[in-house]
């Protein structure tokens, strides 16, 4: 049986990319599967992090979730400090021995992308980890701004584009469903 | 305070697009609101659909979430049968009424677009049902060749791009993963 895994990019300007990976993170659950996300740059806990209280219960037919913020909030407006560059290496050597041990069957490492754009961590670094991981783990990557060498890397890449969003008529982040 | 509910469209040829709306449904619950998925066109029931069985237990932070299997599976590749119209039609009846209803707060119509692709449900019917629903149920709508129209009427539209597949190295349909 075949059990190599993949990596996946989702980046593009539209939403839908962190979203995604949760869909994906559910769906491998709901097979047994064991999930592991990182979520660079964010420290805000969005609503859907409340599901490892959901999915680490009694249920065996579930995988098991475990979910940690890496980074110290977001700095984009303003520019990222010393001590940011400092959370992402922390955040990244955590998620590397995760990526080579194989602990878990799925790694998703949000925003990661935002972290590399910003140079809070290295391209070559991270791919060098990715291929040198524990063959049978499943990576998804999300966020804005993926550099080209990790394009070219990937298995997998969905942009997901901006045709029109409803910022623009002044809607404001909402509970539930933007967080 | 504002209650008001947003039509998305997730649509394009990338991998992503039933993910999200799985993703949002995830923070959805989470944040205590009710959801329903009606699946178009699949009959086949994925692995996400398992969840019912998990938020639909006794913690009462979380929302529930009712899943169903309106259409008589794939008919892409080979043409769509009086049987198929008469399904679209009758799940879409369903959908009208929870649209109406608002009995809940996120209405996830999966693959609907094929359906209007294949002429199986007609756009301006599903647009005037959207514009006549309970003003404060969101809804998501999946699904490639999103028509025109519905793009025009929705609030948020993100398209997933296909930038790079893995189908194309040879790799099938993997359980917890693709389905």
């Amino acid at each position: 049986m075949e059990t190599k895994g993949y990596v996946h990019v989702y980046t593009g300007n539209g939403k839908g990319k962190t979203t995604a990976a949760f869909g994906l993170a559910l769906r491998a659950l709901c097979a047994g599967k064991g999930v592991y996300v990182g979520q660079f740059v964010k420290s805000m806990k969005y609503n859907e992090t409340k599901i490892e209280r959901l999915f680490n219960g009694s249920d065996p037919a579930f995988g098991r979730i475990r979910i940690e913020q890496l980074g110290r909030g977001c700095f984009i407006g303003k520019d990222p400090e010393l001590a940011d560059a400092e959370a992402a290496r922390k955040g990244w050597a955590r998620c590397a021995d995760l990526l080579r041990s194989g602990e878990y069957d799925v790694v998703i490492l949000d925003e990661l992308t935002i972290a590399l754009h910003f140079g809070l961590l290295s391209t070559a670094v991270v791919l060098d980890v990715l291929r040198s991981r524990h063959p049978a783990v499943e990576v998804v990557i999300t966020g804005r701004y993926a550099p080209q060498a990790l394009i070219d890397a990937a298995d997998l890449v969905t942009e997901m584009c901006d045709v029109k969003h409803y910022y623009t008529q002044g809607v404001l982040s909402r509970d539930g469903i933007d967080r």
